[in-house]
């Protein structure tokens, strides 16, 4: 599991026109996610979780509320969030990807 | 430093046509790389550290060496570099974008 074409990659369809798929090291992992609902109306509920957390926006765009600060994030813009900081999103384009990576895994997010 | 936006963000021209910019928490690191001097007639010198590093291709095609075997990536795909394994790349367009990831993190990338 070294190399995660997204041609083959198992997709996770953790909800109605979402997916995600990952990749990860020991200590590492990336979730790349896809949203296909957008735009929301409102931010989801925010949430937290020990693991700390940088994120890369890789198409569209996406109001980030971190601790309950917004920003509005395009294309390219990073956000680094530390481990126990409540967080939300809200998608402001029709679709959006973006790159989760965490520190420690996301146990959650490995197969069973 | 929680958000890095593409357009104000620190780009280090660490060689020619070629930049990086960063986020990161105390122990998870995302750098952007772009390579702007495709296609590369060969690939870099294998190098390694002990940082385990995941990698995003964000745009364009890469062929990887990862501990000698090559695999070729393009946007969307995924690797996986345990700590200390050989790696290295060469460049199949003439742009790339990669968004690589560390855990812990790369001080020399870190501003002095």
């Amino acid at each position: 599991m070294p190399i995660v074409k997204q041609s083959e990659a198992k997709k996770v369809a953790f909800a109605p026109d979402r997916t995600r798929y990952i990749a990860y090291t020991e200590h590492l992992m990336i979730t790349v996610f896809d949203f296909h609902n957008g735009p929301w109306a409102q931010p989801d509920p925010p949430h937290s979780h020990p693991h700390e957390q940088v994120t890369y926006v890789a198409d569209g765009k996406v109001r980030f509320f971190l601790d309950g600060v917004a920003t509005e994030l395009k294309t390219g813009d990073l956000i680094a969030i530390p481990g126990g900081v409540p967080h939300s999103i809200q998608i402001l384009t029709p679709d959006l990807r973006m790159v989760d990576t965490f520190t420690p895994l996301r146990d959650e997010f490995l197969e069973k």
